[in-house]
């Protein structure tokens, strides 16, 4: 019988990359060798992990890449360049991850599986698309660009305008079936960049659409799917604060979902950072009696699933 | 007890795409679409099924864009443009094959991982790069890029300098065990483009190499260690042929290594193109008594495998 705790970890931003070092593949997996570190920890103590992760600026150079060759080989389809962040980013996890376990004397398995997530086509998020992806253009450009391709633009806080697309919510992990059964004895990272997004048409093909799923929000279908006891959520703070960045910030230790969701009233976290985290976290928190988020930071991921750190969230 | 056979399909370029159409993910994925009918048609008649695929124009096109963007936003290393490649591919495939399973009322889960595979450093394959990779230079920059970025580089036939890389076996895939654990359920998808090709260094690390692993002899290797009982290579050939293209050309129908093994002597089939094909299929037959490698075209999968179509190789 397996009693190790079942964790799903989701991976920010600045577990991938550091802001200080030029964006290239090499500097990637020299930061990914630090932050599997953590990880590695964590399996040591005996959980069993699920990786999920962002990948926003990996597809944006992977989209600016293949705008800016496009005379060169076509440009792909926004639904591919996601495609292939998850086999860039999984690749970097995996082998990075491997070796610290090696370190440690443990040879669990790692692997990434291509991950797709179903989305509601009829999702309101998609009247209002939000997230702006790829290069920057000209007026111009851009109204052509809707013109001939249907995109929807927007213009970015006076530095140009761009492509923006909607970020709907997590309905359904089409490979779920695959991380379940490898869940026991394989580290799986999955879901990365929140996952594919495709929509179900009626005759039950599954479609690519040009959108952002919330990764946290990825990683919490996932989380509740396999049945998971803790979500952690991985971020730059070790914990989440009322009056973020104000001289009475209050970090908070532990609190209820009800709590969280005053504080949201409140409007203490910001849309966009902290917000959809503490909503992924009190949504996985209600799925189940006993089940707990973690919001906390990469540096912190052992402390905190021993109660020494970051932000707790339960029902 | 599940008693079903278990099958190695290897994919091979045509499978992908038709050199007729634009080479853009959208005609990819049309042409997936047509492929995995056969493929579904093979689960249908209750094989168990692995797939492994080519990658060449793929990740020559990712190549391409992200040294055209290399202004834009660094440009990746091979090792990486293999992994996007085999995030990209796969999800077309495993996106196709699911619907076209379901359309015959099997809902079999179908899954990419993402695969690295161990060569050896001292594969006497890195000491002769033969494998074209990415744009054409003038013997200027290719120069440089030998000089700067330690690139081997090589005169194409009159039509510029070009990178090439080495082709060296396959010695161990990285994923092997989740592999295995899936395939009794799940159709994988795995070693694309002959697996991320990386070497494993004294203290156990694995870094990528800039290398391109065969994907039949990757097959094969796979084939082998999941106790596969057929290697089935597709190809644009029904069958292997005796000289192939000339009046006496000769289709072969069933052939034994011993046969195989003297016709390679005899210089019939074309490195590059055919030779590798047979190689694989012969290593394979060799491998086990009562293993089986079929060479035939997509089309002709499902004769194959019930005897009426292909070249059998066996022992």
């Amino acid at each position: 019988m397996n009693e190790a705790k079942r964790l799903v970890v989701a991976l920010g931003g600045n577990a991938l990359e550091e802001k200080s070092l030029p964006p290239t593949a090499e500097s990637q997996l020299d930061v990914v060798k630090r932050t599997v570190e953590y990880l590695a920890d964590l399996s040591v103590k005996g959980y069993e992990l699920a990786i999920a992760h962002g990948n926003g600026p990996q597809v944006g150079r992977i989209v600016l890449a293949s705008e800016a060759a496009a005379n060169v080989t076509p440009a792909m389809p926004f639904d591919v360049c996601g495609a292939m962040s998850q086999g860039y980013i999984g690749y970097h996890i995996q082998q990075a991850l491997r070796f610290a376990l090696q370190k440690r004397g443990k040879n669990t398995p790692v692997v990434s599986l291509v991950t797709q997530v179903v989305v509601d086509k009829n999702d309101p998020a998609f009247q209002k698309p939000t997230k702006p992806i790829g290069p920057f253009y000209s007026e111009e450009e851009a109204k052509k660009l809707q013109a001939e391709k249907g995109f929807s633009v927007k213009e970015d806080a006076g530095r140009g305008w761009r492509r923006v697309v909607a970020s709907p919510m997590p309905k359904r992990i089409v490979e779920l079936s695959a991380v379940k059964e490898l869940f026991d004895t394989t580290i799986v990272i999955t879901v990365g960049g929140g996952g594919i997004p495709v929509v179900e048409r009626e005759d039950g093909i599954l479609e690519g659409v040009a959108a952002v799923i919330d990764k946290d929000l990825a990683a919490e279908r996932l989380a509740e799917d396999i049945d998971a006891d803790i979500l952690m959520i991985l971020t730059e703070v070790e914990k989440v604060s009322l009056n973020f960045k104000k001289p009475d910030q209050k970090d908070l230790d532990h609190i209820t979902v009800a709590e969280a969701e005053r504080y949201i009233e409140e409007g203490h976290f910001a849309p966009g950072s902290m917000l959809p985290k503490v909503q992924a976290a009190i949504r996985f928190a209600k799925s189940h009696p006993g089940k707990q988020a973690i919001i906390t930071s990469l540096y912190k991921a052992v402390d905190a699933v021993e109660g020494k750190a970051g932000t707790v969230i339960t029902m």
